[in-house]
């Protein structure tokens, strides 16, 4: 059966119903942990899944960041020193990256509580995951203000990138599969993913029967 | 072995090669298909990977629209109309959905070029997806310009959900897998999803121990 839900309906729902349907409805998330520090070299550790593609060229990646405890270490962190990293999350360290979104007290550092080990590589200022396979060092460019809820959104440019060599195609793409990367659903469902295929680049004159039956690359 | 690209190789590869690198990078991405009419009528059907969570209260989605035709229909119909619909891809119909990314001519409707139904519920202005499985009913809010890299960045409030009643559990969250909704990597690769847990609310006082064997809700 088709359940239909209305603005009404949802503004009759408790606060963390509402929370867990509405995150839930945008599909899939990409999900990493964002590693920062401040001027004095405390580390902090967030996890994220408002992270999103911005553009290829100049390659840009956007965050959203909400007035909310947890990330504010992380936010005013990258507003101070300009620099972060992203580190994907894989099945070996999921639990750890979901305990960062806990409300700790600004002294204190999710590397430290999480067990997972900072990595500070060729002189990047903020420190990598060591335990994530795909990790990138962002330089941040510019914060937008997203009046209408009280949000921000960063975006930043990928400066550096780490990953598996036996992960990139030779037409650049990253099996992320194989990088055991994993996705999130709602406030807190962790999954894996199963390749179903890679399609051509779509035109215009193909017939709905070679869609149907489309060939891989 | 790990690879490192820093900005000058990013610069030095070949474009498309560069555009599946970086749009492999963000991790796996929510992927759907936007629906909208212009004013008289003509349906337009696009697919977008560009797709997030704004917020729950009130309830916020977010797309980007890069400065490229195929997507440029579907931008103007939501700033002449005000309305649009935002459907979950699936197993059956993600072949169809990567065809709307082909660059068509505006008088032609992807939902005739793919063979995928629309459908008008509840007097809402756009149409839905008839094989979709979860839909979201969208009004436009705000457009802001994303000047670094030329693109905009679109919010509209979800004030329809359709979803199939069992895939909602008791306290909001969707079981998207159960709805059989895809995630999708770089620019052209899909993927199903299998569930590793849904983890609780984390807390501060929580022991590493505890958070290595997290147990469900």
């Amino acid at each position: 059966m088709i359940l239909n839900l209305n603005s009404e309906d949802l503004m009759a729902l408790e606060k963390h119903q509402r929370a867990h349907l509405i995150n839930s409805l945008g599909g899939f998330k990409s999900v990493a942990l964002v590693g920062t520090t401040d001027k004095e070299g405390n580390t902090n550790l967030a996890v994220f899944s408002s992270l999103f593609h911005v553009g290829a060229n100049p390659p840009l990646i956007g965050l959203i960041f909400r007035p909310s405890p947890p990330e504010r270490n992380t936010f005013s962190n990258i507003i101070e020193t300009g620099y972060y990293t992203i580190n994907h999350i894989n099945e070996s360290i999921y639990k750890q990256a979901h305990q960062t979104s806990a409300r700790y007290d600004k002294g204190v550092s999710e590397f430290e509580i999480t067990g997972l080990n900072s990595d500070y590589k060729d002189n990047f200022f903020a420190p990598y995951v060591a335990e994530s396979k795909v990790k990138l060092g962002i330089h941040f460019k510019e914060k937008i203000d997203i009046t209408i809820n009280n949000t921000i959104l960063v975006i930043g440019e990928i400066i550096q990138i780490y990953l598996p060599q036996d992960c990139l195609a030779s037409d650049g793409f990253i099996d992320l599969e194989k990088a055991n990367s994993i996705t999130c659903s709602g406030l807190d469902s962790y999954h894996k993913t199963v390749q179903l295929d890679r399609l051509s680049y779509a035109k215009p004159n193909q017939e709905i029967t070679s869609i149907l039956n489309n060939e891989k690359h």
